[in-house]
């Protein structure tokens, strides 16, 4: 994709927006999770040409979560629906509509629907980004037994497929 | 700020977000436009500490229109609430809630209130930006002289003070 291809308005429609495939959150990995890729898409080199940064929109089903990871790249996350919890290191948060979420490099970080309908947030990141790491076996713990351990679930998504 | 100071959850207020002062637009410029920046800050340099993006929220009152302006470095844009015009050089297009925006390098862009309640918008830029250009007066006549002149209004704002 480069910028001519690149649409500058993509329209909402009641369950997406046009002309955004539905994809699962990494092919046959988690279920529960949908994402949609609104603008840009990854890119190997910063000087490929495209949009710098990609927006995604992550829908979570009761139930679900992401996975707790952590990266070099930043998170920039705003709620759309939904209620959810954000575990940032050993820190746990409740977080809904229009909540804003910064997460620094290399910070573990996890989110979780805490409620009965889907929750969903934008998330912004450098299209031009690192792979994501799963935590060690002590990271896990460490988390597990912080405050964030009354939500995370360390190992309920399968590795990465370094796909996204 | 750096990366310690950057708080990792903004909590949405009824208003705006907690701990978030309302800003004009730029200082004495543009009445009916108010600004929230919830994370990050402008740099004068990549390497400096901190978000290495800024999230901005911007809203207009009905009637309030964003300069028209043109700049090097990306817009991403979602619609929060209300109905606008997305001006993006010579196309206008109709924009409400959810839908998403993008504006590439050196692109004339305004946003245009046309609706009778306030229109809201976050935009996310990179914190180590170039300033603003104004239109020549040769591109604002070819913009409105294109479909977008039906909305567009190039010297509705005052010229940017180059502190945002």
């Amino acid at each position: 994709m480069d910028i001519t291809t690149q649409r500058r308005v993509i329209r909402a429609t009641e369950s997406g927006w046009e002309d955004v495939e539905v994809e699962g959150y990494r092919p046959g990995a988690a279920v529960g999770v949908s994402r949609h890729t609104i603008i840009g898409q990854r890119k190997s080199k910063a000087e490929q040409p495209g949009p710098s940064q990609e927006l995604r929109y992550f829908e979570l089903q009761p139930g679900a979560v992401s996975r707790l990871e952590k990266h070099e790249h930043e998170h920039f996350v705003i709620v759309k629906r939904g209620l959810g919890y954000a575990v940032i290191e050993e820190t746990l948060t409740e977080i809904g509509p229009n909540d804003v979420v910064y997460v620094a490099p290399l910070e573990l970080h996890q989110f979780v629907n805490r409620g009965s309908e889907p929750f969903g947030f934008y998330c912004f990141v450098s299209a031009d980004r690192d792979f994501s790491q799963e935590p060690t076996q002590e990271e896990a713990a460490r988390i597990m037994a912080s405050p964030a351990g009354k939500a995370a679930r360390p190992f309920a998504v399968p590795p990465s497929k370094k796909n996204t």
